[in-house]
C-alpha cells in the first residue's frame, strides 16, 4: 500500500478560564476507544481543506469558525498502520459555540491543554505544535479575537489573552494597548456581571487587519 | 491509485540585488523540459523533512542551509497525474554558496522572482506563498541573515532587507534599528569595495534568538 494522507483537527475554545482542546473517542483501530483529535482519511474528491472543513463542521456543527492550516506531520512510523503523512489544522471556536458541542454520550469532550491526557500516534507533539502557534499568533494578528462570541466584555477580552498565555496581564496596560490599536468598537450595550455592569465591544476587523499588514507588533 | 505524496522546494537566494529561486527543467513527465522548481515524491522510508533535505542536498550540495516547511498543497486538480499532495519547503542560500550552485548544462538555473517563467502545476502560486512567508519572517525572524554570507558589511545586510521588501530603507534608521538589536558583531575585519573600506560583521545568533523569544519586531 501507498502512502495515506489525513487530516488532523485541533479545535480550540476558552472555557472557565483555560484553554481547551475537542478530544473524541476513536470508534476505528487502531487505539479504538483512546482519546484523540479528530482525525480523516483524505478522499480523492476533496482537497485538504475541504477535508479539514467537514470534519470540523461534523464535530463541532458551528458556523464561522477560524480555520488554519497548522502544518504536516510525516515521521516514518508515527502511525502503525502504515506511512500516513498528515496535515494538521486548527480551529478557533467562540466559548458561547463551544458549549453547544456536546459529547453526545460518545465519550468527546473539552480537555484543558495543562491536563492533557495521552493521546495516540504523535498527536500530542501536534497539540502542542498548535498551543505554540497560537501563542505567536497572538501577538501579531486578530487570532485572540476569534475566541470571543461576537460581543464582549473588556475583561473577557483580558481574560482570553491571559489563558492562552499563562499569565496575569496589567488590566491598566492591557486597556491602553487595545486603545492605542482603535479596534474595539464600544456598544451602548451593557452587561451585569460584578457589582457594576460592563460595557460590551465589537471587534473591527478590517482596521486590525490594515494595522497587521503594517506590521504592528502586539506584544503582551 | 491512491493519494501520492511529494516534496517541493522553494530555494530562495539573493544575488545581483535580486531575490532568485532555483529553477530546475524537468525531465519527467508531465510537461518535460518545463521550467519547474525542484519535487520529489517521498518515499515510504524517509520522513518529510528528510525527503526536502535530500531534495535541498542534490540540488545545492550546500552546507549548513536554512530550510522550514511552509505549506500542504493539495487542491484536487493541482496536478494531471492524479491525486498528488504536494509538502512545500523552502530555503535560504547565502549569495556566496549560491553562486557555486551551478546549472550544469541541464537548463537549471536562478531567476528572479519578479519575472518568473511560467511554472508547472501550481508552482507559481507556492512560490508566491513562500516569497509572502519570507517577507513577513523578516520582520521577526533572522530570515534575512540567512542569506547572507557568514561575513559581511552593513550595506550587503541593508541590501538583503530591501531586495527581498522591494523597498528602499533609510540608511541611518536602518543602522540604529540594528544598533539597537545588538545582534551584529563588529570583526577587526574590512573590505575594500567603494571608496573606502567597510567593516566587516558577523551574527549574534544566540542575542537574536533571545529578543525574538520576546517578543521584538522587527519592521521597516
Amino acid at each position: 500500500m501507498g502512502i495515506q494522507v489525513t487530516v488532523d483537527l485541533v479545535i480550540f475554545s476558552v472555557q472557565e478560564s483555560a484553554l481547551k482542546v475537542w478530544l473524541v473517542k476513536r470508534d476505528n483501530r487502531p487505539f479504538k476507544g483512546h482519546l484523540a483529535i479528530p482525525e480523516r482519511v483524505i478522499n480523492k474528491n476533496e482537497s485538504l481543506d475541504q477535508a479539514a472543513l467537514r470534519e470540523l463542521k461534523e464535530e463541532t456543527r458551528a458556523r464561522q469558525v477560524y480555520l488554519e492550516q497548522l502544518y504536516s506531520f510525516g515521521d516514518r512510523k508515527r502511525d502503525p498502520r502504515g506511512r500516513v503523512v498528515t496535515v494538521a489544522y486548527y480551529a478557533l471556536l467562540p466559548g458561547d459555540q463551544a458549549k453547544r458541542v456536546s459529547p453526545n454520550g460518545s465519550g468527546a469532550a473539552w480537555r484543558s491543554v495543562d491536563a492533557l491526557p495521552p493521546l495516540v500516534f504523535d498527536q500530542k507533539r501536534i497539540v502542542n505544535y498548535a498551543v505554540e502557534r497560537l501563542r505567536t499568533k497572538l501577538e501579531y494578528t486578530t487570532a485572540g479575537f476569534q475566541l470571543l462570541p461576537r460581543k464582549f466584555t473588556l475583561s473577557e477580552l483580558q481574560a482570553v489573552y491571559e489563558t492562552i498565555l499563562g499569565k496575569k496581564l496589567d488590566k491598566r496596560n492591557f486597556r491602553k494597548k487595545m486603545d492605542l490599536l482603535g479596534v474595539l468598537k464600544p456598544l451602548r450595550e451593557w452587561r451585569r456581571t460584578g457589582r457594576k455592569p460592563a460595557r460590551l465591544y465589537m471587534f473591527k476587523g478590517k482596521k486590525f487587519e490594515r494595522l497587521k499588514d503594517k506590521g504592528i507588533l502586539f506584544p503582551f
